[in-house]
């Protein structure tokens, strides 16, 4: 997507020859208020990318990985640094399931491989990794434009499009595109008028400080609300369809996503607008038939006591903002049951959030 | 309420003589990192402590003008420096009704008066507005107090009873007690174990930052949630009930409250958990019967954009959270149907949020 006029990818090679060859990020701790490139040379670099976010959202992590496994390879392409690298890269952050699917991934292809064709291959097949990610968002994008485009002529072509989101499923969470926001950027290609509700999505504020800033940086018009004005906005009929993205999705359809997602999923439901979630079918987690049994990670507290922000004098500054004394909990996840998702947007296409329809799109991965 | 170990109001008389006396109040946009007391002595700084919002809470709002009415008459009590007085005191902020009702009800008694009679009966008259305001919180929390003690027999006494809160319905949006707070208030000093979850309340977070630290204060357990978070925490049974002020209650028991109100009821309908509303009679509007008839005023997007807390070095500071660029709505309330509101905790009794019941607890009131 774009920052600025020029095109991006969250990631992505040096045109270095192969033996110097580096990868670049941009450093998204700095987001919104400062657009930084980061270099990494080495398997250490990705590991802190990952561990320290500058780097965040599931395929994002998992390309980085991926990409530290081809860095590592630039010194040492021997079996015994090829399996340091996967074990520190997967200690990163232990919890993201895209993290361990690239590194297997990696290692799989590499171990069999004669160590002097290991450095190629591993940038080789990054790369396709990061393809492959592209090309899956686009596809959930192409699906969602749909459910866009019959939102705008439902209206008549009277008026644009508003369109609720939560928390950043956008871009910057996967290599390009985004999962959420893709139908929200295929459709502002199309012509088709759009307007996006940012929530500003309490804690860490991805909404507010990495949501509005991408659809800003490519011209799309949206509004920034906080995380309480949604329901409202629905019951004046200003939404016309929420579109969220998922952390992890039951084979029968209920969807875990950032906190708060369920609210909105309430409100939609209350005032018939539907709730859309869009999805890359790995984050399907095809042993779970329950969103119940779904473990909901607990974060620190001063995610929730404190805040960054830009001071007038331009500085990132951190504050507190609850009482002194006063403690907090950080619930990091909610699950939205199935009956209050209207459909799940998928690379494969657009399907009821059920296990009968999510099988029929999945007829391999769902036989477990 | 308590304030460290010392009793406070919320506004109070210095102890000097009549022609001397001067009023205080608590500069509530510096809580809870400050705790300043500011001294008034003339209308111009009853007008100053309004607007500026030093103090906020429509019955603390009545209650300051009514003081500000009693400050004027301190120099001047002719009938031009009354009516000077309640001009500059309505403007201060047009929109609260209690603002209006205290200035009429201290017009209405001072200008039958002769002028040497006016200065003491003005300040007899705002105090005894302050004394009805405490006794009414009061007695909405003996009431309360009695939904509590059976939510803590319904769970057998294993253990303390959880309680949500939104937005600060508190002692410091009235004179004493509190609204929502005064059933917890009454509970805790009963005996009853309880733990209040608070949500943040974006923006302004008069949750983290004044309920908090007044719940904190009178050594009441809680823990500070963002506004996401309630719905998880419902769902997975650590909510026993909710309870929440309005700002306007309609004749139907259609509730208008701080944005994001409305969420939380269709959480606690989604989850069987019994939500209250909790109010003194006056913020019934007899007028209204549709809770889509109450204007929902917009406030300053800088709400939303920035926000003010402590830095590490110790000063209140205000940093920008929303990319730069982006642009957002802040709608200050939204309504809660009838339907979702368990029951109302009023100063006559606990009733169910219908027009019949309503009337039955004001026969007179309700005759419009």
């Amino acid at each position: 997507m774009k920052v600025g006029s020029e095109h991006f990818r969250t990631i992505w090679e040096t045109s270095d020859a192969l033996e110097t060859r580096a990868v670049e990020i941009i450093d998204q701790t700095r987001l919104p208020f400062r657009f930084d490139i980061v270099r990494m040379e080495t398997v250490a670099e990705a590991v802190h990318a990952i561990m320290d976010m500058l780097v965040r959202g599931a395929p994002l992590i998992g390309a980085t990985a991926a990409y530290g496994m081809a860095l590592a390879m630039r010194n040492d392409t021997s079996d015994e640094n090829l399996g340091d690298a996967y074990v520190n890269l997967l200690a990163a952050r232990p919890t993201a399931v895209n993290l361990r699917w690239a590194l297997d991934d990696m290692k799989n292809i590499l171990m069999p491989l004669e160590p002097h064709q290991r450095l190629k291959a591993a940038f080789a097949r990054a790369a396709e990794i990061c393809d492959e990610d592209a090309a899956q968002c686009s596809a959930i994008g192409d699906h969602g434009l749909e459910l866009i485009r019959g939102a705008y002529e439902k209206c008549g072509r009277s008026r644009p499009v508003n369109i609720l989101t939560h928390c950043n499923a956008g871009w910057l969470a996967t290599v390009d595109w985004g999962t959420a926001t893709a139908p929200i950027y295929k459709a502002f290609a199309a012509g088709i008028p759009l307007h996006v509700w940012v929530d500003e999505t309490r804690p860490r504020n991805q909404g507010a400080s990495l949501t509005a800033w991408e659809l800003g940086q490519n011209g799309v018009p949206h509004t920034v609300i906080v995380d309480n004005a949604g329901g409202h906005l629905m019951q004046h009929g200003k939404v016309d369809m929420c579109i969220v993205g998922t952390d992890r999705t039951t084979r029968t359809g209920d969807v875990c996503n950032k906190i708060g997602t369920y609210l909105k999923a309430l409100a939609a439901s209350d005032n018939s607008v539907p709730f859309y979630v869009a999805l890359p079918g790995t984050t399907i987690d095809w042993s779970l038939r329950n969103g119940k049994d779904i473990p909901i990670e607990e974060r620190a507290e001063t995610e929730v006591t404190e805040i960054s922000g830009l001071t007038r004098g331009g500085d990132i500054e951190t504050i507190r903002i609850v009482a002194s004394g006063s403690n907090a909990l950080n619930p990091a996840f909610d699950v939205t049951p199935a009956e209050y998702v209207t459909a799940l947007i998928t690379e494969r296409g657009v399907c009821e959030a059920s296990e009968i329809a999510l099988a029929a799109l999945y007829p391999k991965e769902s036989k477990i």
